[in-house]
């Protein structure tokens, strides 16, 4: 949902959505996440301004070859172009330091996405319309600065949270059988079953 | 929910969690998840045997200080050692190429971590039992090996999936409060209310 009223969100409805996060998958249970909630207009106002210069005239320059692309590409300008406009904005940050002897980067990614789907998840089934996106990335260093955040931890996700300005759509998917293989990589599905082959 | 019963997983519900997978989302929706569904006891033992090789001692030697370890690391520890007998174990694999000019790899994991976390809900709505590990990081170039994972795909996850032999247990979390910040890394949540400050 990248078209969002400005109509705020009750704190009560981000900490159920925070709480889904935290329910997510974490490797050895680390719960290595920060959660940066931002509603503070003074806050919001630098990070999308950094986002907004560093990417409107890319999404706009981008190929929208049919509707389905036209349709998201023109979405993520109007996202990005009203980002300080969205009521919350959540910034998935954190840390897995796992396993303790030598921690692996993928272990990070391994908790914190997973948390950020289920913001996602949580906020549909209350209403509410997020759009999963890493716009932090093409202005990291401005949101790190605004948000304070210190330089071992990272950011996976900037979700815009808010009430719906639009309708939710339909998904458009590559079907399943396209996508899944069963028991080698080059073999399709659903394929031969175990023991019947 | 780390004890499985060896029974089968029908193909019409396997296909309902990777449907729920592919319903993820991914950078300017490019997808690039392949879901590799081992279901053959052939395909499923010299994996098992691999990562049991690599995990058993380490994890019967890790320290259980309270009653959540204990519980947590005797799960994995007997998932570990009936790996084997899980009816399906999903390999959530993939690599996204985004940007296409300069791909980075926290994009490809932006994708495939959502896309793993979807398996499980989707499974648990079904009444299915998985558990989202990284199992694969201990042997994985048998895994590759095995399942023909070319080398510029990535593994994200290996998730073993059957119906339950425990009871879906509570999860312990850290409070929402103790990991939310409002506005900055250092400030608390709820903390002050955007403009009622």
């Amino acid at each position: 949902m990248r078209y969002l009223k400005p109509d705020p969100v009750p704190d009560e409805l981000i900490e159920r959505v925070l709480h889904a996060a935290t329910c997510a998958p974490s490797p050895g249970n680390s719960q290595g996440w920060h959660f940066v909630v931002v509603d503070d207009p003074a806050t919001k106002a630098p990070i999308a301004a950094a986002i907004e210069a560093a990417m409107a005239e890319r999404v706009a320059a981008m190929p929208r070859p049919d509707r389905t692309m036209r349709l998201m590409l023109d979405g993520t300008a109007a996202l990005i172009g009203a980002l300080a406009q969205a009521p919350v904005i959540i910034f998935v940050t954190g840390g897995v330091v796992y396993p303790p002897a030598a921690p692996r980067e993928q272990f990070t990614w391994s908790a914190l996405y997973p948390a950020s789907q289920n913001i996602l998840l949580a906020a549909r089934a209350l209403g509410l319309g997020t759009t999963f996106t890493t716009l932090h990335m093409v202005a990291e260093p401005t949101v790190r600065e605004v948000l304070g955040i210190p330089d071992d931890v990272r950011i996976a996700a900037t979700i815009p949270l808010g009430w719906p300005a639009a309708r939710f759509g339909p998904l458009r998917r590559t079907p399943v059988a396209e996508v899944a293989h069963r028991n080698h990589f080059t073999a399709a599905w659903p394929g031969a079953v175990g023991e019947a082959r």
